[in-house]
């Protein structure tokens, strides 16, 4: 344990009172919707975050790698969903984690590779529970709910002895709106064409017993579940600038922010520099195209209060440029002067996380414990 | 080691043969121009190459971190250059460094950050050498050649008894050009503004052994560097898209690439899914704003044979979608079928490398070992 005037610059900081306010939030609707909550942990990779979100009620997890499965896998957790399209050559690291009793779940959008995994399976005597991915809104991966190869997918799973586990959709595409109304809709439409694959596979029927779905903006603004049994979301645990954008949280609803000291100034262009360039925010600039663009990110105070009309407007490796959004400010050198240290929320949660080692966890206005995070495949 | 095959994806790669002929090319071209060269070691992390660059005739080396000082200090290299305006707070582990016989230069653009390394030398009986740093183009930190603060600075440091090493410049701002013409001018301002500052000093009867310039696009492009004492440059040993736009790399002299699996597609779209998303290409979207915008990377054969026109135009955090930057490729499935294995170009290596815990060497079509990489603070 530490302190937070200890700590070292840059550094990733987590608001562990707003993390737990998020963690409870979410919850809290997945139990008034009826469904089961599967969070996904790709966006902190850190132990401490996902042992609060089964503490509140989560029930299994999401993994976007192999290695994700294997490390959460190794702290106590069994049911495991990976879900990312399975390349063949990793069916030997599914295959380990399944006879060491990992309740390991892959997806598959296509016959090629749920043949593989049939082939696989039968050759090593393993049966991989599968669930086929549905493609609800044109955002990357899946089959569409109505597509033949649906039944054909589902079919070759079933005569090749691996179980069929049901059908899982993203609509990342949420991440594109900014309206409740707007929101509203993606997440109907993600529902209704799971539910419509779910009726498919049973009318011709195969078995559909999980009905998965899921992203922060639309798990957040879903008026009903109806026909869905469990729900999927990562970022929200955290937050970031993009999903203020988004219009699903607050910036003080922010748990993570990267903490930097203020180590020069061009006053005539009233810059101030400090220490977290891109290698501490990340090269994420997803509010770029948004309403409201934060460069590489919104500065606040040392201890979490936002400053208006200052961003992060510029990003090296290791420097970062703080300026005014609008007028230049020329006493930048008296209002953050060499040594100040300010939090930057950043714009992308899972992004920012990645860049760091380890988490300085806040446990209340001064304690810091460091939680670990991992990175790599 | 291992073989390429025998690879999981994603994998960071290097081309030795590759690396090894633009670490030869950079010192060469020291050599000719009768400069000292202290490669930037942030761009790699990686013993195995700055190894390479100090067989090559490198001296000394540059870093952007303390973690690099006291890694490639671990690992044998004395004479160090830590880069960045150093924060107050960071002083104790520059110390440690300094007492464990390293070789560390600090820099420093301002007169609090100089009082304060001079105050903390004094209370701890140490002498820092701190070089300057000087502001040629506008890019970040520094001050000009001709502010008064130069001298300030350097009589601040000389007073307080510590070891004025000499002035250092960045001239950042030659990754916007793409002419040789235009970069041969950046280079010669970069040049002509180090070589006043270190006049201005000296005139005024202070010390300025060391003249240091450098960043990959101006030490290709200098015609001469009078009055220059040291180079530094960092993405040169790897090159990246951003490079080539710039002018100062061919496509095969890029010796960093992800390897990937195609594991999906939409054929109507023309899309196959890899399993290289941002996470293993970082977020860099570096050519954007270029002449040529190669999305998040340059689809190449796994042998490393260019498919022009194939880039991955998207990424999610695992997922990267590749397609045509022309006409919608719908045989795209064919094409690439399910397990077809892919190197991908990135815009930016340094943002790239920092994604990937280590790295895949290529030391011949086949061989591969693997080269430890770091990350952190």
């Amino acid at each position: 344990m530490t302190t937070l005037n200890a700590l070292e610059t840059p550094a990733a900081l987590i608001d562990t009172q707003r993390l737990q306010r998020n963690i409870e939030r979410m919850q809290a609707r997945m139990d008034t919707l009826g469904v089961r909550f599967r969070p996904h942990v790709k966006t902190a990779k850190c132990p401490n975050v996902t042992q609060a979100q089964i503490a509140a009620g989560a029930r299994g997890i999401t993994v976007s790698t192999l290695k994700e499965a294997e490390q959460f896998f190794e702290s106590g957790i069994t049911d495991i969903l990976y879900a990312v399209g399975i390349s063949i050559d990793k069916l030997p690291r599914a295959l380990a984690l399944l006879e060491k009793g990992c309740d390991l779940k892959l997806i598959v959008d296509n016959i090629d590779t749920a043949r593989a995994i049939g082939e696989f399976g039968k050759a090593h005597d393993a049966t991989f529970e599968v669930w086929i991915e549905i493609d609800t809104d044109g955002h990357r991966s899946g089959i569409k709910p109505d597509d033949e190869a649906l039944l054909e997918i589902a079919r070759e799973l079933q005569d090749s002895g691996m179980t069929m586990g049901g059908i899982m959709t993203h609509a990342g595409s949420s991440y594109d709106y900014h309206t409740p109304e707007a929101l509203r809709e993606i997440a109907e439409q993600e529902r209704a064409g799971a539910v419509r694959a779910a009726q498919r596979l049973r009318e011709a029927g195969l078995p559909c017993p999980v009905v998965s779905v899921g992203s922060t903006p639309t798990a957040l603004s879903a008026e009903h579940l109806d026909g869905v049994t469990e729900v999927r979301a990562g970022v929200y645990a955290l937050f970031d600038l993009v999903m203020h954008n988004v219009g699903v949280c607050a910036l003080d609803d922010i748990a993570l922010s990267v903490l930097t000291t203020v180590i020069g100034h061009q006053e005539e262009k009233g810059w101030a520099v400090v220490d977290a360039g891109w290698m501490a925010m990340s090269r994420d600039r997803g509010t770029q195209k948004q309403t409201h663009d934060f460069g590489f990110g919104q500065v606040c105070t040392e201890d979490g209060t936002v400053l208006e009309g200052y961003i992060l407007s510029g990003a090296n490796q290791e420097h970062g440029i703080l300026s005014h959004v609008g007028e230049t400010d020329h006493d930048i050198r008296n209002r953050f002067p060499i040594g100040t240290r300010l939090r930057i929320l950043p714009n992308h949660a899972c992004a920012t996380g990645a860049q760091h080692p380890h988490y300085a966890a806040l446990t209340s206005d001064e304690s810091v414990d460091i939680w670990p995070r991992f990175y790599g495949w």
